[in-house]
C-alpha cells in the first residue's frame, strides 16, 4: 500500500479535548509518550494496518481567539493534567497547527457558547447554506494545500442546546430545502458541519452530545455521498462505568432500585453545561442506557455541576441502591477521579484510525461497530460495554486485508 | 417429563450460606419472596425446563451442634440481613431439615475450624476411606428415605487451609491408594466429601475455595463415574466487581498500576479467615484474575479482616490506581456493602438448578459453562464476567429439549 | 424536689422524627433500649438533675390522618430503621398518645405540605389569631387534663417555604397587629404555634428550618412572657460533620477551594424538600456556616434529592477540595449513611430535658448554650461544633443546684 | 528586639519531609509561595512576633548519599506533588544546604533503615557516647560557622523499631551510664540525637514516632539543661481526622463499635514501614487515641501498606461503624487523599517558629501546648484536636511581649 496522508479536521480545535488530542498526537509522532488510553494500539488490532501517527495532519474550526500552546499550558498549570515540560517540547508543532485553524460556525449554538466567540464571528451574518459552503471551502483548501488523500471531520466542540429530531424533515431533500433561510432551519452548527463534510464524501464523527449527523435525513445524505459517519457523545467516564456495571447487576438479577450520579468538574465544558439548556442534552445522553440494560426503569438522578477548583479533573460519585435475595437492600458506591480531556483525547485518535480503516474497507453509513466509544451510539441498541467491545473485535476480524 | 424429586446435600448445612439458601428455598416454595438475586429465573433461561423449587429436598453435613432456626435468627437480629418475621413463618420447615443433618468430616480442616466442632466429632477417629464410606452411607440413606431421583452435593463449609495440588498423585488409582491411611493422605475433608459423592455418580459443586474436586485425579474419577462437577469459590462480591471492571480497564488500554482491596466483615466465615492459613486460600483465589485479564501484573493487595460489628455485612473498599493518556495517573474507588450470605445463597440455588439440568442433558466432567459463578473456575481460563455469562447463555441455547 | 410532670407538645406529632422520638421515649420509659444517641445521658450532665423519662407526657398537633403505630411500622418495614418487635411491645403506649394529637395549622405552609393535610383541615378558614387561639386551647386542655406542671412545645413538622425576616415588623406590638387578618400576616404556621406557646409562658424549641420564633418581635414576646426558646434546624448529619471538619481545615490553614455536598433520602421530609421553595429554606441553613468558620467563601454546592428507595436512610457524599502547602490541591471525601429520624429523635428528647432544666434554672429568652444542636443557632455566631459543645458543658457547670 | 539568626538542624535532612520543608522555606524566603498549610501564619498568632522566614538557616544529618535537588525533583516528577518549575528556581539554595548536611547515626535503627545508609556509615563503629559527641561537634560547628543565636533540632528521619520505655533507666544519671557501651545501651539513634542537642541546651522536636526524648530520664536532662522539647509523631492525615471526628461521636453519644483505617502510600517512609517492626511503632501511635476519647475501646484496625504507584500521595480509607438511637447501626466512611510530605512540612516549619518563641519566652521542659501537632503528644492526655488547638491559642494569649 502506498503511503497515505490523512487530514483530520477538528471542530472546537482549540478546546480541551482537541488540544489534548493534538498534544498527544504530536507526542506520539515524536515518540515522547506511551500507548496508555489508546484502544487502537491493543494487540487484537495489530493486524489491521491502521493509520500510522505520522500520516495524520491536523486542521480545524474554532470560535475563540486563542492558541493551542496557551490552552495546553492551562491543562498543565491549572489542572495539573499534562506535564508542562512535554508541552514545551511540542511548541513548534502546536504553533504550526494554529495556522490551520479557521473561524467556526455559531448558528443556533445558544448564548452560552456564543459568548466565548470572537466579536467578528458573532457579528457575521450568513445563511445555514452559506455556513456549509464556507466550511466546505475550508475543508477543500486544507486538503489541497496539504495534499491529503482523505479528510475526516471530528466534532469535539461544546455541547449545543437540545433539538428534537422528531421535529425535523425526514428526507435529505426536505431538510436541504430548509438550509437557505436561517429562520426556517432548525439545525444547529454541529449538523451544518456534518452536512459540509458528508456532502464532500468525508467521514464525520460526532464525539459530543450535539445533534450532528444523527437526523435520518443526514444519514441518508451520508449513504448518498458514499461515505461513513458515527456518533454520538464520547463515553469517557461515569457512563463508561454505568455501561460496564449495569450488565453485572442485570446478569445477577440484582434489582437496582435507584442509581444516583453526581459529577463535578471545572473546565470550559463544565461552564457550558452550567447552562441548563446545554446540560439537558448531556444528562439525557448519560441517563438513558440504564432502562435499556435492565428492562425496567430504576429511579435515576444525574447531576453535572461546574466546580471551578476541579479544573479538568472530573469526579463522579455514584450511589447504586439494589435489592438482593429475600429483598434485602444493599449498596455500591464509586468515585471516579479522571482527567476529562485525557480520557477523551485518545478515543478521538482511536476513532480517527478506525474510521479511516473502515472507510478504506468500504464500510458506508453508520459505523455501528464503534458503539463502545459512545454514550448514545447511533443505529444500535446495545449498551453493554463488554458486548459493544466485542463488536469492535468482530469487525476487526472481518476487515479485508489492506 | 415425569415429576422428579432432587436431593441437595449441603456441606456446612447450618452455616450462614446454607442457612440463607434453605430459608430462601423454603420462602420460594411457599411463595413468600421474589426472584431477586436468582440468575436461573432470568428470562433467557425460561425455556430450559429448570427444576421447580418444590421438587428440592435438603439434607447435609455439619460439624457444629446448632439449629437452622437459631442460625437464621442470628442473621435477622445480629446482622439485620433477613426479616425475622419471614423466618418465623418457616420454622416448621427449618426444624424438619435439621433432622436430616448428619455429623460432618474434620479430616485436615485445621485447628480453627476444628474448634467449632462438637466434642464427639473431634474425638472420633477414622481413616479417610472410613470418612468417605460414612459420607456415602449418609447420602444413600438420604436418597432412599426421601425417594430421590438424584442427589447433588454442594460444599458451602468453611474454607480449609491451602493444599498444593502439585503435591498430589495425578491418577485416581494412585490417589485412591492413599486414602486408607490418614498419615499418607494429603487431602482434606472437602475432597473426601467430593470423592464420596462422585463415586456414587452424584454431581458435586464446590462453592468454597477449599480443594474439593479440583485435583486431576478426582476429575478423572468424576468422568469414570459418569457424572459432573464444578468449582470453585463462589464469586459474590469484590471479585465479581473485579472481573467486571478489570476488562473495562483492559479494553480501554488504561494501565492499572495498583489495585488494592480491603474487605471487612464479621460472620463465622470471617472468624475462620482470621486464621492466616485459611485466609491464604481465599486471598489467592481473589487475587489471581487480574494478571490474567491484563496480561501484566499490577501491584495488588487484598486484605480480609474480621470486624465483629459488621456481622454478615461484608464491606469492600477497592482503590484502583491507573495511568491514562500521556501517562497521567487517575483513580477509581468503590465501596461495596453487601450481605455476604444473601449474595451467596441464591447462587447456590442457581447452581443446583443448572447442574441438575446439565446432568439431565448428559453433560459430564467439569461444567465449565458455570464459570461466571466462581472466583476460580476449574478447567477454563476466562475471567471476564461478561464473557463468562455469555458462556452460560450459549450453553442454555444448546441444551436439548427436555 | 417534688416530682414534676412535664408535657411535651410536638408539632408534626406523627411525622418521622416525632414518631421515632415517641417510640424511643416509650422504650426508655419501659427500659427496653440503651442510651445511644442521647447527649443528655453523658456523664458530664449526670449531676444536672435532668427530667426523668417517666415524667414526660406527650401530645401534639398534626395535619395528617394516621396513627403512630402505622408510622412507626413504616420505619421498621420500609426503612429497616427500627426493630418491628420493639414497636409491637409499645403499641398500647403509641395508641394512647394518638388520642392526644389534635389537628394542626396550615397557614402559609405552601401547597406541598397542604396536600398531605386532611380535607377538613384544608377547608377550615380561620384568621392567624384564630389559629393561635385554637392552639392555646389545645395546649391548655392538654395541661389540665394531664395535670402538667409545665408544657414545652417542640416543632418537628415539615419545612415551610422561606420567609424573609427583614420584611417583618420588628416589635411584638406591630407584629401582633398583623395577626387578625390573613392577608396582612406574613408569618407561617411555625410562628403562629410559637406565639401560641410563648404567650402562655411555655418554652418553644424549633427543630426545623422554618421561621418559628426567630423574628425579633417574637423574641421580644418570649422575654415579655418570662419564658425561653431556641432554634433552629436540628443538626443531625451532614451539617454536623461540616461544623466538625471545617474548623480542622481552618486551624490547619488548609485553604478549602470548594465543598460539595449531595444528600439523598426517601422519607416524607424528602418529599416536602423536593419542592424547590421548601428546599431553599433548608439548603441555606446547611450552607452558611462554612463562610463563617473559614472567614472566606469557598465555592459550595448543597443538593438534597428525594430518592424513594432510601426511605429514612439519608446518605450524604461530601467532596472537599483544598489546597495545602505550596498550593498543592488535595481532596477529602466522606459518605455518611445515617438514619435521619434516629439521628434527630434523641436530640429532640435531649432538647426537652435541657430546656426544662434551663427554665427551672431561671434562664429566659434564647437558650444560646444549645447551639450545638442546631444548624443555624439563634442569637449566636459560633459554628464550630466542638466549641458549641463546650458552651453546653459550661452551662451545665453553672446551673444552680436543684 | 535585635535581629536573630536561628539554626534548624534536621535529622533525615534529605528525606521527603525535610526536603519539602526546605523547598517550602526557600520559596517563602523568596516570596514564591503562599501561606497554605502554615498554622503559624494564622491571624490569631500575628501578635506573637514569631521568627521571620529569612532568619532561619538549615543544616542537618542524613544517612544516605543524595542531593536535595534530586529528592525534590522526585516529588515533582514521580509524585506530581510539587511544581518542578518552582524547584528549578531554588536549585542554588538547595545545593548550598546540601553542603551543611553531615553523616547521621545508625545506632539501633534496624536493618530496613540501615540498608539505605552509605557503606562508610554502616562500617563505622562508635559507642553511643561517641555518636552523641560527633553530633554535638556537628551542631557546634554549624552554630559557629553560621553565627547562629540558637539551634533547634527537629527529627524527621525514618521510623525506628519500637523500644519499650519501661525497660529503660528512669534517671538521667542511670541512663547516661549506659551510653559508653553499645551492648548495654537500649536507646536508638533518635534518642542519641536528642541527648546531643539537649545537653547543649538546644530545643529538640520529635516529628516521628521514634522514641527520641520521650524517656523520663531524657525529660530530666532537658530540664537540667534549661531547654525545651516536644513530640511525638506529627499528626498530618488520618490521625488528624480521627482526633477531629472521634470527639463528635463522643459528644453525640454515638457508640462507635468499630473503626477501621487503611492507609496506602508509596514513598520511602512507606518502604520503611513495610518492615513489620518499624510499622508497629507507627500503628500503635495512630490507634491509641480512640480509647482515650471514647472512654471505651471499639474494635480498631489500622493498616499501612506500601503501594509504589502512590508515591508521596497517602490515601486513607476509614470505615466507622456506630450505633445510634435505639441501637441502630450506621456508617461513616471517608477517604483522605493528601500528599504526605506537603502535609508534614509546614507543621515542621510551624513547630520551629513556636518552639523558638517558647524558648525565648522562658518555657522549659515539655511544650505540651504543641499537642495539636502530634499523634502522641508527650506529657498530656488531651486527644481532641479542637481542644488541643485551643491550648495553642491559650498559650499564644499568655506569651510575654517580645
Amino acid at each position: 500500500m502506498k503511503q497515505q496522508r490523512i487530514g483530520v479536521w477538528l471542530l472546537g480545535a482549540q478546546g480541551g479535548v482537541a488540544t489534548t488530542a493534538i498534544v498527544g498526537l504530536a507526542a506520539l509522532q515524536k515518540g515522547l509518550t506511551g500507548n496508555q488510553g489508546l484502544v487502537s494500539t491493543l494487540p487484537q488490532f495489530a493486524a489491521l494496518d491502521l493509520l500510522p501517527w505520522n500520516d495524520i495532519v491536523i486542521g480545524g474550526h474554532d470560535i475563540r481567539q486563542t492558541s493551542l500552546y496557551d490552552e495546553a499550558m492551562k491543562l498543565a498549570t491549572v489542572s495539573r493534567a499534562i506535564d508542562g515540560g512535554l508541552i514545551d517540547q511540542l511548541k513548534a508543532e502546536l504553533d504550526a497547527i494554529d495556522d490551520r485553524i479557521r473561524p467556526g460556525v455559531l448558528f443556533n449554538v445558544g448564548p452560552t457558547i456564543e459568548k466565548f466567540a470572537t466579536d467578528s464571528l458573532r457579528d457575521h451574518v450568513e445563511s445555514p447554506r452559506d455556513s456549509i459552503r464556507r466550511v466546505q471551502q475550508d475543508l477543500q483548501a486544507f486538503q489541497e494545500s496539504n495534499q491529503l488523500d482523505q479528510v475526516i471531520m471530528v466534532n469535539v466542540a461544546s455541547t449545543e442546546p437540545p433539538i428534537d429530531p422528531a421535529s425535523l424533515p425526514t428526507t435529505w431533500e426536505q431538510l436541504n430545502a430548509t438550509l437557505d433561510d436561517g429562520s426556517t432551519c432548525q439545525l444547529a452548527a454541529s449538523s451544518l458541519y456534518a452536512i459540509g463534510a458528508l456532502e464532500l464524501g468525508m467521514p464525520f464523527i460526532n464525539f459530543t452530545p450535539s445533534l450532528g449527523s444523527a437526523p435520518p435525513a443526514i444519514c441518508e445524505l451520508a449513504l448518498a455521498s458514499d461515505t461513513c459517519h458515527m456518533g454520538h457523545d464520547g463515553k469517557t467516564g461515569e457512563t463508561l462505568l454505568k455501561s460496564t456495571l449495569a450488565p453485572m447487576f442485570a446478569n445477577r438479577n440484582l434489582e437496582v432500585m435507584s442509581w444516583v450520579g453526581h459529577n463535578i468538574f471545572g473546565n470550559m465544558d463544565g461552564k457550558v453545561l452550567d447552562d441548563p439548556a446545554n446540560k439537558q442534552t448531556k444528562v439525557t445522553s448519560k441517563d438513558r442506557l440504564l432502562g435499556q440494560i435492565f428492562g425496567y426503569s430504576p429511579q435515576t438522578l444525574v447531576s453535572i455541576e461546574y466546580i471551578e477548583s476541579m479544573g479538568d479533573w472530573k469526579t463522579a460519585w455514584d450511589h447504586i441502591h439494589f435489592r438482593g435475595f429475600l429483598g434485602t437492600p444493599m449498596t455500591m458506591q464509586f468515585t471516579w477521579q479522571g482527567c476529562d480531556s485525557l480520557l477523551a483525547a485518545p478515543l478521538v485518535l482511536d476513532l480517527i484510525r478506525f474510521t479511516e480503516r473502515a472507510h478504506r474497507n468500504g464500510d458506508r453509513g453508520l459505523l455501528t461497530f464503534l458503539a463502545s466509544f459512545f454514550k448514545s451510539p447511533l443505529g444500535i441498541e446495545e449498551n453493554d460495554f463488554g458486548r459493544q467491545f466485542q463488536m469492535l473485535e468482530a469487525w476487526a476480524d472481518g476487515v479485508r486485508p489492506a
